[in-house]
């Protein structure tokens, strides 16, 4: 399944942290891309370090018209899903969208067009209250998913190993490089 | 069950987005109440907003000392639970977990200490890869709570009918107020 992730209405005053955090959401639960309207360095720097440093082959796209790749994605076969808390219920919708192969996930910052409402194929909603679009992305992409996203290993860059105290990390080189030293330590927090 | 969140670290001039979507996340899906080291005029007025109109007793408790307030708690029979890519990953432990009555969930924003680490019964990871302690909150509380938390409905203030477009909501009064107009539609995004 191929998805991405839509951020609209990016104000990089406000939203800069939580747009952050949907990108790395995106990134780490599988998606391949994130695409952003607006563009914002610190953003940018932030995703891209991760990226780099975590291995995974995620994409970053700013500057984006988010009507224009909306469309182009529908017209490529592909579904829109929008995250809104006044859809559809979470659990009545999605053993429907888990059967597409193309999902584009669409999430808001600010208030959303009405035009997304239409455009969608599904409104949904993760609950029915005000909470987080970073926590609606995360739930939504575990039930698409299934728990698979919490598996997901890129296979380069750093590698942690579940440990019930304390850090285990190892460091892998990325893809084509030589192979550095197996284990390391690393002590601050990544987020 | 009883669930609190106690978040430690926030840096007001960098974690004030984060941090209300952590209180809203913990709100949302069925927590009594927020512990905060630190104080922030901000978050306590955008939670307070959402839980004067959206209904339910959530608390937020500012400038709390995070080491007192976990001990008391298991020293009252509470189990501590600290979410961090390093612990134990999540479907290894929630069966565990989801046999206590009373959890406190501890979501650190900046390096969280060494100690918090040691006093915490279970460090639970969400996945292996860094995204936010938003999504991690959220998936921890939805495997915890089985989907249940999603359905929540607090019996009072407003209340969103689900619907596959547009917006759809119920202003309802408080509790022990007179009832006021049933229907109403509310045209803004509410995070």
């Amino acid at each position: 399944m191929q998805i991405v992730v839509l951020r609209i209405g990016h104000r990089p005053e406000r939203d800069k942290r939580i747009t952050t955090h949907v990108g790395l959401v995106a990134r780490a639960f599988g998606a391949k891309e994130m695409l952003l309207t607006g563009r914002d360095p610190s953003i940018e720097e932030s995703i891209g370090d991760v990226a780099e440093r975590w291995g995974g082959g995620f994409k970053l796209r700013s500057d984006v018209a988010w009507r224009d790749e909306a469309r182009r994605w529908k017209d490529l076969g592909g579904k829109l899903v929008h995250l809104t808390m006044y859809g559809s219920n979470l659990p009545s919708v999605i053993d429907e969208i888990r059967g597409c192969d193309k999902i584009m996930i669409a999430v808001g910052a600010e208030k959303v067009p009405a035009e997304m409402y239409d455009l969608a194929d599904w409104n949904v909603a993760v609950g029915n209250q005000p909470h987080s679009e970073v926590a609606a992305l995360a739930l939504f992409m575990d039930r698409l998913l299934e728990g698979k996203e919490l598996e997901i290993d890129f296979g380069e860059g750093l590698k942690i190993i579940p440990t019930p105290r304390g850090k285990t990390v190892i460091d892998r080189p990325a893809r084509g490089e030589q192979s550095s030293e197996p284990c390391s330590e690393e002590k601050g927090k990544e987020t």
